[in-house]
This record gives C-alpha cells, sequence and structure tokens, in this order.
C-alpha cells in the first residue's frame, strides 16, 4: 500500500486535523463526534444544510463547508457511514433557526443514520436525497446512488439558504437539481482503502469498470479499456438517454476526477465531453474540472450534465467561500 | 498505461483546449505556437510575467495565468522544455510595455530555451530563475531544480507586477522569494509519460525515492517506505538545515501533491508538517495544500516552506483569478 499514513487508526482524525488548519479561516472541527462547521456567520433564520457520508471523497463534504454552500458536514470513517450522533451533533450546532436541511447522497447506511438522527432532533428540518448516478437501472434495490452529482446540488441549494429560502424552498429546489442531473463513471484502477492494505477489486491492465461507483462499487460493464473518446461516448450516450438535452439547452458540465488521475487528462476529458454536447447544440453554460468526489486513490473520472435553468444558473454563481470552491468573494 | 487517452499525438492539444473551454472566463489559448494567456486587462506599463516548462505538471503554469499572477504561460510537450517560438510570441502577445520577466524552472532545457528567446525579443526584458528543491546539494552541475515552490514564487511576483512594481523591483523580490523558499519532495510511485507507455522508474513496493525531481529524476536516496511521520521528518530536516526558521518566523507552509495522491492524504502530511514546524514556534501565518506542481500521475508530494517577511505576505493575500488560485476578487 503506497500512502503517506502514520497510524490507521488515526489516518481520519490526523487528516481532520490538518484540513481544519489549513482552512482555519473557514471551518471550525469538532473532534467528538466529528464534524466540521462553517466559520462564517450567517443571518438568523437561514435553513442550515448538513451532509455527510464515509471519508474518502475529499474535498466532499468537508470541502464544501463554508458560506453559500455547507454549514456542516459528518465525515464517517474510510467509505463508512458517519453516525447519528455525529449528524444530531451537528445540526444542533450550526441550527440558525430556520431549519435543517441534510443532504444525503443515496446509500443505505447514510439514509438510515441520517433517518435517526432527523427523529432525534428537535428542530425543523427535512431530507433531500442525491441519486445522480445513472449507471444503474433506477429501480435495482433502493435506487440510484448519490456520486458527484452532489456537488452541483450543494452549490445551488447552499446559495439558496444563504439567499434566504426557506426550508420547504430549499428542498424542492434541490430535488429540481437532482432531478436535472445525471453522473456516470469510469474506473481504471481501484482504489485502496487504508484499513485493507491491498485494492478493493481487481482490474487488468487492458480493462476498466464502467459505471462505477465511487467506493469501487460494479457498474454495468467491466470493459476492455477504450480510448479517451470511447469512453466519452458511451458515458454522453448513457446520459442523453436519461436527461434528453435538447439544443439550445443551457447545461453545467462537470468532469470529476477519482483522486489518481492527473488534471491534464481531466481537462481532455473535458474536451471531449464538450465536443460531444456542443456538437449537438447543448449550450454549455458553466463548467467544472477537478477531483471533488474521488475514491481515494482510484483513478478514473466521472461526466456529471446538469440541465439548468435561469435559477439554478444564477444560484451556481452566487459568491461560494469554501475550501473546496471559491468565487465571487 | 491506465490513462485517458484518444492518441499520444493529440494528447497535450486536446487537454489545453478543455482547459481553455473550461476556463474561457480567464484564458485565451495560442494553439500555434502554444501558449496561454491572460483575459484579464492589464494596466499599460504592467511588467508581464511569462512563464512555462514541460506539460505533465498541471496546474503549474497554465492555471496560474490570470489576474494578479502571469500574463503567459507556455506549454512544452510531456516533461520537455517548449521552445523559444513559443516563449517569444507569448511575450510579444502580453507586452504591456512594462517589459517581460521570465520566469523559468531551473532545467537545462528551459533555461536554454528562455535564453534564445529573450535574445529575439526587442523589449525590456529579464529572468527569474527559480531553484528551491534542496534536496542535493547546491553545487551539482547546473544548480538546484525548481519545483513546487514555484507557485508561491509566481504568487507572489504576480502580484507585486499586478500592484505596479517595474521590472527590476520584481525580479529583486522574486530573488527574495525564491532565496526564502527550501522545497523537498517525496515519490512513493512514478509517474508514466504517455508517449513512453509505461512508469518512467521501478520501485517496489516497499520502497519510495526521497528527493526526488518532479520528472522522476533520482533524489537523495532509495528508500524503504516509511511512515508519513517518518516522512515528514526527514524533509523538514533537510528545509530546516537550509532555511533555519526561528521561533516567530512567519512561514507559508505548501503541501502538494504529485497526481496520484489524493486530498486526505495530503492534509495527513500538512497535519504532521504543521506539527513539526509549529512545536519549534514557528508561525505557520500561511497555506496552501492541493495538487499544484505535479508529476502526470504519481503518487507523492513535496512539502514547501517560504519565510515570509510582511511585503510577501501581503502580497501572497493580495486577490488572483486563475484556474488554479482564486480568492479576494
Amino acid at each position: 500500500m503506497k500512502k503517506f499514513i502514520d497510524t490507521i487508526d488515526g489516518f481520519l482524525d490526523e487528516s481532520l486535523r490538518g484540513f481544519a488548519k489549513a482552512h482555519a479561516d473557514i471551518v471550525d472541527l469538532s473532534p467528538e463526534p466529528r464534524f466540521v462547521s462553517r466559520k462564517a456567520p450567517a443571518k438568523p433564520g437561514k435553513v442550515a444544510l448538513v451532509s455527510g457520508g464515509g471519508s474518502g471523497h475529499e474535498p466532499l463534504h468537508t470541502g464544501f463547508v463554508g458560506l453559500g454552500m455547507l454549514d456542516a458536514a459528518c465525515p464517517g470513517e474510510v467509505f463508512t457511514s458517519p453516525t447519528p450522533d455525529q449528524m444530531l451533533a451537528a445540526a444542533q450546532a450550526v441550527d440558525h433557526g430556520g431549519g435543517i436541511l441534510f443532504i444525503v447522497k443515496n446509500y443505505a447506511g447514510d439514509v438510515m443514520n441520517f433517518e435517526i438522527a432527523a427523529e432525534m432532533l428537535d428542530a425543523p428540518h427535512d431530507s433531500l436525497l442525491v441519486h445522480d448516478d445513472v449507471s444503474l437501472p433506477e429501480n435495482r434495490g433502493m435506487g440510484r446512488r448519490g456520486i458527484a452529482g452532489t456537488t452541483v446540488v450543494e452549490k445551488i441549494v447552499g446559495a439558496a439558504a444563504e439567499a434566504g429560502y426557506d426550508l420547504a424552498a430549499c428542498k424542492a429546489l434541490g430535488e429540481r437539481v437532482v432531478h436535472a442531473t445525471a453522473s456516470m463513471g469510469v474506473a481504471l484502477t481501484s482504489c485502496t482503502v487504508p484499513a485493507l492494505g491491498k485494492p478493493m477489486f481487481d482490474l487488468g491492465e487492458r480493462e476498466m469498470e464502467m459505471g462505477v461507483g465511487i467506493h469501487g462499487e460494479r457498474g454495468r460493464e467491466r470493459m476492455a479499456l477504450g480510448s479517451a473518446g470511447e469512453i466519452v461516448d458511451y458515458i454522453a450516450a448513457v446520459i442523453d438517454d436519461e436527461l434528453q438535452p435538447q439544443p439550445g439547452q443551457p447545461v453545467l458540465l462537470h468532469v470529476n476526477g477519482f483522486g489518481g488521475t492527473p488534471l491534464i487528462e481531466l481537462h481532455l476529458m473535458y474536451e471531449l465531453a464538450h465536443r460531444h454536447w456542443s456538437g449537438r447544440s447543448v449550450d454549455i453554460a458553466r463548467s467544472l474540472v477537478g477531483n471533488f468526489t474521488t475514491s481515494l486513490d482510484m483513478a478514473g473520472c466521472s461526466l456529471t450534465l446538469t440541465r439548468l435553468d435561469e435559477e439554478m444558473l444564477r444560484l451556481w454563481d452566487a459568491p461560494v467561500h469554501t475550501a473546496a470552491l471559491r468565487w465571487g468573494c
């Protein structure tokens, strides 16, 4: 295992402490129970957005805590749901009187633990489920997984909460964004969980996992390694089936790296994806390229497309000041 | 080779086109000869900063083009110096009448080609050499290599040029920053150059290359893989030998990933490095953690320390609006 680790047990806490120190102007860290909260003051009555999930996907979600995005994030152990006590403590710490919206990626453990926390919470609250991974059919088991589209949801709903939307309006907007968003990823290599010490799955030198999940879950197909163009064509066709973007439709195109793929390749994937959609006269109005929803050291990436309306576009452009996204302030 | 590539020949140009489209609000791309220039208008008489080097280190340098940092960057082929005609065309395109400062990482090809471009340039100009890699002694061959400290140099000198410093003042400041900066890296894996198609060097499952260069050059020692704490202790001791930071000295601490190491590990390394220097009462006044000077898909990182004075601190904090660094505007 080729990783920077001191002790397996201390891996997450040491990283969180480093994160909080490196961004001490933006976040506070509660070490026990673990959560990260924003330093920027919030207006009384602002809806508080609380997200979280297993660690190993950084900067998601801790890197999205700050003005214009999340009020708090709860990091679980690597690829493991955070516990209800973390979520409850985070919600209580950032309650500004406008209610709490939990933003939950659709995984069984996360869903269950956020539900338990919500039941214990003595304040108005609601939950928004993110399930943007279109690699698998909608009706398998508990539905689709939440992956890189989460960044888009958290940014747009975060701006709405900052602008004074109430709890119901934040949730309704969030559901519209989720509905307008489709993502799909591909793994070129496995990732290695520190506590496991070896790759989560085997992938041959000439293979890729198409439709992979962000914890290395099996996708649609184990395929022969394709060219970048073939990969983009495959993923874009699945996304197009789902979203049916029409000529002139403004979209946000997000190319997300999984942690082990360098920026030079992500920009190449962006170019090919841009060519695909602009060739169909889709209006690529906004872009985001980089490592945002990672899978530890996995090589690979995902494409995410969001159909934007004017409200979403305005909220995407609104000021944000977090560790991972920063503009307009 | 597990990479997103369409064709080896088109790899760089497709990536550059994607980069320019994803950041069309910040940069323009000249495809032939290749350079990236800032879109933000510059005051007449502003010193123009032009940098460049082999590709494969993204976001360095193209991601640093924009308001408050570089005026232009010239990307060479992967790990290959750009050519003098690129540098000359870039310098001519961004000449605002205040002269050109070439910022050059200390590699033989880069130094030679920037010298040739400078000789051909019919405008006031000077060069600033970055040589922050303290892994090898100063007197070997042509001197020390330029690595991740380049980001710090380009940010601080970029702010100075934006603030109206003249050519001589920009160069003098840059030399002070270079003198106050020391970096050293470690590779956990090799990287793979697309045209080569296989790892540049072999590194056993229990080995690391201490003091590695950003093109995979041999460092100080091939060592047994250490814990994160042992690695930080080793690197910090070398940096301390060089910079001798005293208690109370304000510094910038930069943990730079090489492309294949995820953020969760970089923040852990930051925590341990923070512990080292704050334990010696060094004042860690500013921080930068992430992938800035990469080596394609190499797993590894470097630590950079810069002794800051008040002027450097103010210029570090000055507004910057580039693809990779953005604050204050």
